[in-house]
């Protein structure tokens, strides 16, 4: 397993970790199957988007945080979870904290426009994205 | 790999791809353990749901839609995306681009009622759906 | 292929499976690699997230529920499908059925506060959760 170190810088974010990752594939010797991405984090996601026009990111940002707002005002004091990040717990529920990528040739296998994104959702924190050969 | 062509006919659509799949998943030679699937566009995704009643379907998309809509009215032009797709990119990051499916004996393992389905976000398109053993 | 029991006993709940998990793996002997985890049922779904702070898990399903409500006021009658479950098997295309598990030396890699949670979205039932060595 290859441990990749994400440091983020504002409380909610996309970070493309594309060479990253696929330098940690690399390192792992795989050539051909999957590479299994897991965010050893519960308020931090992996997803696999556009990562050619940067408003994508941003207006993904946005409307996830009207999915899951960190303070909800119709919803009051109902979050019970003293930390005040249930916002964070959500939606890394609703992104994943994992996937599998497929690997040929020993480069991830992706389409024309799919960037790898670790997703920070409770940050600025020191993250880490673990890689597994498969 | 195996890549299996989805033509798709409307902006926001669920295709049974189920057979496909398991044509791709033979084709591999995959006797046991895990069949890949990897959307590779940032628009789309895939699921496994219900494929009886194809209602299951209809409403998922309705409800779908209302959690991303095309154009947010309270939201006014906060999406910056010019493309004026990005709720397809919120609803590809929400249901996810790859899945990872369990194989026994050369065929799909899937719970009684469950069905993949190939989900077009933002068409009408032809998409790719690509199939990698693992 | 271990196939793990399930009983639950509310509509929505979340149950932590990690040591049902941590077993079916080491029954499957899985030393280095992946464990995939599979739900064979269209309204239920697995994640991964916080297990120190049951109000965690509270939550989630609380803001989960606003976001598919059993009933929507303000959608009317729009649901279709007849057995009135429709958030259930959004809630399962949101959170996901299936997710991969990275093992090392023989034990599930995961982060610090991460347990493994089965979702029930339309119990009470009798769930299974299948495990399978990739």
């Amino acid at each position: 397993m290859e441990r990749i170190d994400v440091p983020t810088s504002r409380r909610c974010e996309l970070v493309d970790v594309t060479a990253e990752v696929n330098g940690a594939a690399r390192a792992l010797g795989v050539a051909d199957g999957g590479v299994l991405l897991h965010v050893p984090h519960t308020t931090a996601a992996i997803t696999v988007n556009e990562g050619y026009d940067p408003d994508v990111a941003g207006d993904l940002l946005r409307r996830l945080e009207r999915l899951a707002p960190h303070w909800e005002d119709t919803a009051g004091g109902r979050d019970r979870h003293g930390e005040g990040n249930s916002d964070s717990h959500l939606k890394a529920a609703l992104v994943g904290t994992s996937t599998l990528l497929p690997m040929v040739d020993g480069e991830l296998a992706l389409g024309r426009w799919q960037r790898v994104f670790f997703c920070e959702f409770d940050g600025p924190r020191r993250r880490e994205l673990w890689v597994t050969a498969v």
